[in-house]
């Protein structure tokens, strides 16, 4: 039996089918053109999927289930995305329609947890059980998998980890409150001191890397910076990599996962950045030692993670 | 068929029989004498459960599991104690001991998650799926119940809720970071405050309500202060409310569960206690409103917790 898996996206819909030890056998990509009436995007959603199944040459009953990672809020047990800013959609029945279409059961879920589940049985997380995605991105997505199965609370609102407090009254966050993770560990976050410490500098090499042109500024300056020897590019990622640490420590001691895995651009650093996290959470932080040992990583399956994961819902 | 659920102490041992439903059918208690060599301790509790058999008038093959909430560090899955500070034990391989003297199936685990197991499922959170608990007393404990079963992390070590830093750099925890949510939420954080807001106004009637004697200052202090209208008890019980709420929206945003449990000697103020934090909850952090509803509660089954918990392992 096979599954598909479908990573539905502001942009692209890409789906594949998946055997049951997570080889996506073929895959393909539509674009999403979101601001047409929401039933013509599930049906194009529906003839990419029969489209997989003819190419592959397999029947569709030997298909068992399709999973959908949709942005924006979701309800899995009953299979609405209820608003999506991406697709600018409201209350779309989403699992109804293409169960519809396809005469095959529909599982929904939210993209960021379902790359996370994606990424935790078939990516930088299959030997672990238990296993804690952060996504630092635009802002910081969050994935729970404990025992291989995702947690994702109540009407699939939960696992919002970017959302915790670690400094409270401190900077503004979009989600409203002050001094959430996602306010000091996102890439958003990261430009921000980034830009802050260019203002502050006129002389700091950050000013070459970025043309004279703060507005360039990525989250890759204050690093590629740090690496030509710049003081305040390198004060930038410090204090960057401190925040994250602490927050990294805070979900090691409230689940003690086998591994927490880090997503993301910000991650294209690598060991760079997670051997200066382990060395900083080892440094004297209780939950690192005489604690079961925390891997910290990178993910690896960043591309396919969204069919993987919908795949496996 | 009967589980029996034991709550090892520091002082105390209490144990019972109890059946499907949550019943505690028969219930003792013996001193726990830690200071002799752990192998007598055990042995006392082996004749106890022995002895609530008999009394109960049923036969040992009517127990299919004992359970046991233990202090300390403990290993689920090798039923062994490592160390506790209550008890001064190390190493002691409870499990299997207590296993082979009452030749009977034993499981074991930390007290926090026990009692926190009992309370969610026959107490206060029998009617949820998904409880996070939180015991504020001299720490912060927690326990993690998602679909009504334990979530205890990785060698049991997870679950550590007051160990998560929600203020970065802040007041020292005694798990040697800084900012620890135990560090403002547990009762000896309410306590420090209450003193420190009682050295500065020395006509507080908080002096009064302590005999003059700060030392006497409690959990209770500044909360009986301010309902005599004391302005300076008044502030510590709003600081103190404004950062529970504080933590508990974390977890509303991490777990999004469907009850959030206050246990613990502050939790004797009630409504008091968790009007406010609705209160405060609902007035504009994200997490509270447009998410699904999570229930602020107060324990109900404290004493009998720890059994029902162990019980149920």
């Amino acid at each position: 039996m096979y599954r598909i898996g479908i990573d539905l996206g502001g942009t692209n819909v890409k789906a594949g089918i998946v055997d049951k030890d997570g080889n996506i056998l073929i895959k393909s990509k539509i674009k999403t053109l979101a601001d047409r009436p929401y039933e013509e995007v599930i049906k194009d959603m529906a003839k990419q999927c029969k489209k997989l199944i003819a190419d592959l040459k397999i029947s569709a009953s030997e298909i068992e289930q399709v999973g959908i990672g949709c942005p924006g809020a979701v309800t899995g047990s009953t299979g609405v995305i209820e608003y999506s800013n991406n697709l600018n959609w409201k209350n779309v029945p989403m699992g109804e329609m293409l169960s519809s279409l396809l005469a095959l059961p529909v599982k929904i879920s939210n993209d960021a947890n379902v790359a996370a589940l994606g990424e935790a049985l078939f990516g930088a997380g299959k030997k672990y059980d238990d296993v804690i995605m952060l996504t630092l991105g635009t802002g910081v997505g969050g994935g729970i998998i404990i025992g291989k199965k995702l947690i994702e609370g109540n009407e699939s609102k939960g696992a919002e980890l970017g959302h915790a407090v670690m400094c409270v009254g401190g900077e503004l966050c979009t989600c409203g409150r002050r001094g959430c993770i996602e306010a000091y560990c996102s890439a958003t976050a990261l430009i921000r001191e980034t830009k802050k410490a260019m203002e502050e500098d006129k002389n700091s090499v950050m000013w070459k890397l970025t043309d004279g042109n703060i507005d360039k500024a990525n989250g890759l300056t204050a690093f590629d910076g740090e690496k030509l020897g710049d003081e305040a590019a390198s004060k930038v990622v410090k204090q960057y990599v401190f925040y994250l640490s602490e927050a990294i420590m805070n979900y090691c001691n409230i689940f003690r996962p086998q591994a927490i895995i880090l997503g993301g651009g910000v991650c294209a650093q690598g060991r760079n950045l997670t051997d200066r996290i382990v060395k900083l959470c080892k440094e004297g932080h209780y939950g690192f030692r005489g604690t079961p040992a925390v891997e910290i990583i990178t993910a690896e399956r960043e591309n396919d993670a969204g069919i993987l994961g919908a795949a496996s819902l």
